[in-house]
């Protein structure tokens, strides 16, 4: 198992890649990588090194393959079946949002405890009420919960989405949630990105 | 300076010593909060050890004296002047987001390129077109911006807030941007994090 800062920044070098190679950029440093990473470039050719051997040449990686090689090592293209609960704002926005499917996290349902809204919603993807989510996410086999709830409400989804044998949660709520070690649990909180931000501002 | 991962880590301790106080928690010990944080007890004593003394009893850190010690060091408690460029479902999400002033965010500014958007938003803060920026975060001395502009537009408005001497910007983007060392950026990517949370399942 790689450390997860190391896994944090593999994954934001993927990202970097994905604009590479959209843009037609072939060949990339880890020189270049380190303005968009914010890590030097020994920590980012380590980060690389440590999931195994690819080509490096004089004007650096070769975008494609490299984009490759870690999206391949940490099972990024792997379709994963993923449910939302909470169709509020931010809720209704990740449903809009186009490049998810794209990038292979598939949302099977959605969840909501006013009823109104789930016969409001207008969307291709099925939203059912709360009460339902045991069900739901056993019956289609759902690995991946996206949590869009109030932070009242965080821990006790989170309690339900465990109980029906979730494997990941990625939690936009604004409080922490604790659940067993088994549960892989990724917070967007930007409350904390924004202290992050202004305690590296000084 | 402390390493950024550290530096997370405290932010993330912050959060959670917030919720104990709400909860009347006296007492916490690096055990209760390896569960929050998903760090070892040992890398968790080692991170506050870091920013100085602080003390610790049989039962733990004392909730309040650890968050006082936290938010000073990382100087938490200073009131920071933001701007919110892009009021789309996310800038709009934003704008409503309560807890975002209580956490010495003050947002003074909206900028948006759509006009007629601009005049609608129904918010206390005030809205400008986008062609104004450089104007109001110079004469309103805005040390922080927030991007939530779509992706093909993120490098622009980066690129012209750091013209007007912004020091942080927090880019909700899906998109990363490239900067000067000199300001600091923070990606609240949830495409990125849906990765590192797949990347941590295997």
């Amino acid at each position: 198992m790689l450390p997860i800062c190391t896994l944090e920044r593999l994954c934001k070098i993927f990202q970097v890649l994905e604009r590479y190679e959209l843009d037609h950029i072939q060949a990339v440093s880890s020189r270049d990588l380190e303005k968009c990473i914010h890590a030097t470039s020994v920590t980012i050719r380590k980060d690389i090194s440590a999931i195994g051997r690819v080509g490096v040449t004089k004007r650096g990686y070769d975008v494609i393959e490299l984009k490759k090689h870690i999206g391949e090592h940490l099972k990024l293209f792997r379709k994963r079946r993923a449910c939302l609960v909470g169709l509020g704002r931010i809720g209704g926005a990740l449903l809009e949002y186009q490049t998810l499917q794209d990038d292979g996290f598939e949302i099977i349902a959605g969840f909501d405890n006013n009823v109104n809204k789930v016969e409001r919603m207008r969307t291709d993807i099925r939203v059912y009420p709360v009460h339902e989510l045991l069900d739901i996410v056993k019956s289609h086999r759902i690995e991946l919960g996206i949590i869009a709830v109030p932070g009242e409400a965080a821990q006790k989804v989170a309690d339900q989405l465990n109980k029906a044998g979730i494997k990941g949660i990625l939690n936009f709520s604004p409080v922490g949630i604790a659940l067993p070690d088994r549960v892989i649990v990724e917070n967007i909180d930007f409350t904390t990105a924004l202290r992050i931000l202004a305690a590296k501002m000084g």
